[in-house]
């Protein structure tokens, strides 16, 4: 096995040199560390990076704290973040939380104990939510809503929540069933607050009976939906807060008889893969995914490496995505 | 902010000691690591574990490679190593590979430089695969197949193939499609071996025109339907060799027409969340993906505390679950 002397021997600089071109590239003149990549290439040299960690008290890690990594859509930006992290150098530590503050603090700690040098967060905060992350400790919500304190990248969930409403309302829906997330989830809120927009706008009155409170999974979807299948005036159209609990909805009024969309249309949020295949194919929001995960990382990175950020908020647009699972409302 | 001095004068014990029971707990006696440990929280103390790590040349983390975090059948492993990981202290390196051999290099690199201890490969080798994996790195394969070399937990690709081909053989179907993976892929290899060993003891000829090749993605699934929807003969059943392209082509199969089972049988592999949402619901082969991720996980830590493994090779059962996408051949 080579050493750090081969290399130093072969790049005609001191072993110190190639230590700082290891440690603190930014230190080195661009030539010498050219001559030192050249000459690890050349040997082999395997670096002991816990060295450079140790010495620049950096662990070149970004925890990413994710609530449910089996909700496909948290796998769309986990996959973005992961790979702008690669580019720039860092890894990503996994940290499933499994929605418990239990867990989301065990991973802060690893922060404080030097183990990983900041936070994505995926779950959403506000003000109101309870938010375990310390301020000191570098962390930036890829995932924000509208109350989001700190740097965050969200999409502007009442505006996109109205959108899909005005749309049923466009085709003569006035009785719009909700399936919600947990009624304390800040995206929920939001959304909630969108869809009372949009009825407002219509001057169509609010009924607290129209709204069946889920989880964000399939199986929440699938309860939720028989609350309407049992109602006298049933609605004619739902707008579930995800894809998930859209699909799991289907699969409740199908059992029932219920035609989707003849009998009542449905929509989703997100834009998950399945979206596309489910029967039939789901009208939904579309979000940026991708594009949020990289902001996302790019930020944390300027706020680890203690650049100035341009903005410490960023709003992106989302993509109303028109399928098979609406239709105007059945004059009866 | 408190110091390690300050621990150690809470403690009652010597700097030195309490920088022991920090990097090297099993060298201490466990009345003073209890003394230790009490002083640390009473004091909030926040060691810089990054100083542990360099001392101990152990990064206490672990990658995991995985071929398409998109794909839910690898988030069901991903969350039960996290789990195991974390119980047992170290973290989980996320290593999104999108199926290319550059970016597992990368990820080798980060073990033979110590920025982790370990890989878990979720991409299932053989022999015959490339395998860029060096044999001085501790890797364990949680989803391997009947060739793979070195330490694997995998469940017996072969006959859960059989059983599900059996299955629609007992049902009158006689030609019966397949959806396989990539051909190079392992488990297309073994699972293509399962088909024929149904359809061998069923004295049923095997039909090359029936193979629709597909890369294990929803799409390609669709794309490979079309084979089946435009042949004279059409095969009244099909074989697809995961959940994903059975959910993919049951919707070429609908657009085209076909009922399923009616006119159609089709079955997956995997029994992904997803599979009880379709519709028709998806019979499948379900693999125990918790347990494979907790049994690789501690086979790993085993390898990587220089402990003996009692096996190097585990092969888990699977379960055969019936839902409602298969129905006896129809009489014409």
């Amino acid at each position: 096995m080579s050493s750090i002397r081969d290399v130093a021997r072969i790049a005609g600089v001191s072993v110190a040199t190639v230590s700082r071109a290891l440690s603190m590239p930014e230190k080195v003149s661009a030539e010498s560390l050219e001559k030192v990549h050249a000459a690890i290439a050349q040997v082999d040299y395997k670096p002991n990076m816990l060295a450079r960690n140790f010495r620049s008290a950096r662990s070149y890690a970004v925890v990413v704290l994710v609530p449910d990594i089996a909700n496909p859509f948290y796998s769309l930006f986990i996959r973005a973040l992961e790979d702008r992290a690669q580019q720039k150098g860092y890894a990503v530590l996994l940290g499933d939380t499994r929605g418990t503050h239990e867990r989301e603090l065990e991973y802060i700690r690893r922060v404080e104990t030097r183990l990983a040098d900041g936070i994505i967060q995926l779950r959403p905060s506000s003000e109101k939510s309870l938010n375990n992350i310390p301020a000191d400790i570098p962390c930036v919500n890829a995932c924000g809503c509208e109350y989001t304190t700190g740097p965050a990248i969200r999409i502007d969930n009442r505006a996109a929540a109205k959108t899909m409403v005005d749309y049923l309302i466009s085709l003569g829906h006035k009785r719009i069933g909700v399936i919600s997330g947990l009624k304390d989830n800040p995206h929920t809120v939001d959304r909630l607050e969108g869809y009372k927009d949009a009825l407002r706008s219509a001057g169509i009155e609010f009924d607290r009976d129209l709204i069946a409170e889920g989880d964000f999974t399939m199986w929440s979807g699938l309860n939720a939906a028989f609350q309407f299948c049992n109602m006298k005036n049933r609605p004619t159209a739902v707008f579930s807060m995800n894809d998930e609990m859209a699909i799991g909805a289907m699969q409740t009024l199908k059992a029932q008889g219920i035609r989707i969309p003849e009998d009542m249309s449905i929509t989703g949020f997100d834009d998950i893969a399945y979206a596309k295949y489910c029967d039939p194919s789901l009208t939904t929001i579309s979000q940026p995914a991708e594009e949020m995960g990289k902001m996302a990382m790019d930020m944390l990175l300027r706020i680890i490496e203690g650049e100035p950020l341009s903005q410490t908020e960023c709003v992106l647009p989302t993509e109303f995505i028109i399928r098979k699972s609406t239709a105007p409302v059945k004059i009866s």
